[in-house]
């Protein structure tokens, strides 16, 4: 089993970590490594549920902040090891799980061991199968059998943010618009009625719409409304009968599901309309006491985050989150994902310079 | 092995050949039986190939007359036996291959049996696998070995066509219509572009398509432009960079494939198209001389066939064709195929009628 040198740097424990494979569904080698490092330490009690590893301290303080990052990245391809490189002079970790997020694990457990008496009582997870379906994720399942653990003021999910604090996120629903037509022989079209051709003005309406950019809580959410799907047809001489396109709506948090499928119904006025999936986005909480500490400490302007991260679980709870960490958000899932050494030792210093006990 | 009695009556007979299942790839058992029956008749020469039957009379006139029809059909969904039902008060013989185009076959065996000296001589031919991929057809296979089979100065070709005389085809032409885009997460569509959006021109321009109806030797076709297939998308959380939507073109036999590609390049403008399938349709040929003399003998007026049939095969040959059996075409791959039994009675007068040495 590899062993995990918490006295490392965090660079080098970016790079030790990465390098133990952990796609999602196979990332028992890297828990078991965590499991082991941060087990040796008396401040922290540790539990382990599946591949998802909590370590929390208890020293009595009156408030408690959890900071969570998922261990797993998606399939590899041929990006691994990782490698040091040098782009336009800047040092630079590249492969898998750089960016995506095993940089903002390794800064954690750095500090999970160095802050033996932080000034604020922490949480800290390490979780599975984030790549994943939903009702898979580690914190899924820790929410059923131990909802006790999310119990925080203020929660940091440690996914990429370019070293910035990015708040809350957009929601996300994803819908089935259909046509009907009538079968038929396509040498004989006029008996049937294409149900391929009524798309049309499904997809005029989505090249035609121009989303709103919308401020929650002084941060500007960027909407976005996708076809990602289209299929229709039987064969190359009938009249197809059926035709679907799955859309892909992006709404800001100020808008709950409702609102969302409400809007989506509204574009599409007139067809056939079904939701097959829905998350709320997450406010960004920035305006919770916490929160503006964390602001202060770190320095820098917050932004939105626009893809939905872990953050929308912890807000539904009650619990303002907002995401912080190494690597460029746009680099996730490339199989030329890296991330900047600076970026790493950024977030490293912006935890540190908050949760150390001054 | 199932025998056949070419002395019963055409509707008999259509009942019979019926109930011998041939669906495509599996018409031995039909094939061993017509050649049976036709291999005792002294008027003819039989040849053999695979499940394709030729018999031809050799009687020393002047014109030959080719006289064809398909012996499989569409796969059977419970439609077999055959019932002989009345609608309307019309009696009909239901059941697969009614239609599609057993009837048309037992006409021309009965009559092949009977026509021991007919005013022209005759190739009759019956074929394999025509409802299946082109290159599979027993006539395809036909023309490479003995293509001096299809010499003649007229054909026939059994196809349903409601007992009336059906000129040519339309030509049938596939292309795909492709557009690109740039991948990107659906969380930040504005890095991406979205393909299946850019499809919309496309699918608006197949909507307002009004398919023209064109005179060619004085018969009506009516032609179709429309799109069978649709796909693109790569997940639910992907901006798609691809979508390509499969159109289908029937146009009149004045086209060529030329003139036909050309029209949907002109339709489609501005997009990628790509040509899969063409096959060219068939002028009417109905000034043919012998055309002119069947026309008398069977009566009625020459109406344009919409759908390509082998009829074309002929007409590139040089040998006027003329699509002309029993049933009607819009039921032909139903599961609710039916054929009037005064049809069959009409097509098996009409053929005699024109083919008895008088």
């Amino acid at each position: 089993m590899p062993s995990l040198d918490l006295s490392a740097s965090s660079i080098e424990l970016t790079r030790a970590i990465c390098d133990i494979p952990s796609v999602s569904d196979d990332e028992q080698t890297l828990a078991d490594a965590i499991t082991e490092a941060v087990s040796g330490l008396a401040h922290l009690d540790v539990y382990r549920d599946g591949d998802t590893i909590v370590a929390r301290t208890d020293t009595g303080k009156a408030q408690r902040v959890v900071i969570a990052g998922h261990i797993d990245t998606v399939p590899l391809n041929d990006n691994l090891p990782t490698r040091f490189i040098e782009v336009d002079g800047q040092p630079m970790l590249w492969g898998r799980g750089t960016v995506d997020m095993k940089a903002g694990v390794a800064v954690q457990l750095k500090l999970a061991a160095e802050l033996v008496d932080p000034r604020v009582d922490i949480t800290w997870m390490w979780y599975d199968h984030e790549e994943v379906a939903a009702d898979l994720n580690g914190l899924t399942r820790l929410a059923k059998t131990r909802p006790d653990l999310f119990a925080g003021d203020f929660a940091i999910l440690g996914e990429p943010s370019n070293a910035d604090i990015e708040g809350g996120c957009n929601g996300n629903i994803r819908a089935i618009v259909r046509t009907a037509g009538v079968r038929a022989h396509s040498a004989r079209a006029w008996i049937g009625e294409n149900a391929i051709h009524k798309v049309a003005p499904i997809l005029m309406r989505l090249s035609e719409y121009r989303p709103k950019t919308v401020a929650v809580d002084g941060l500007d959410y960027r909407e976005g409304l996708n076809a990602v799907r289209i299929a229709g047809g039987i064969a190359g001489n009938v009249i197809p009968d059926a035709c679907e396109v799955e859309v892909n709506y992006r709404f800001a948090p100020n808008k709950n599901a409702d609102d969302a499928e409400s809007h989506m119904r509204d574009v599409f006025a007139g067809f056939d309309l079904e939701v097959i999936d829905v998350s709320e986005g997450a406010r960004p909480g920035l305006d919770a006491p916490l929160a503006q500490e964390f602001i202060a400490a770190v320095g820098g302007v917050p932004r939105p985050k626009y893809g939905w991260t872990d953050v929308a679980r912890f807000s539904a709870l009650g619990v303002p989150a907002v995401n912080y960490g190494p690597g460029d958000p746009h680099l996730a899932h490339h199989d030329n994902e890296q991330v900047p050494l600076s970026q790493i030792e950024s977030v490293e210093r912006g935890l540190r310079a908050w949760l150390s006990n001054p």
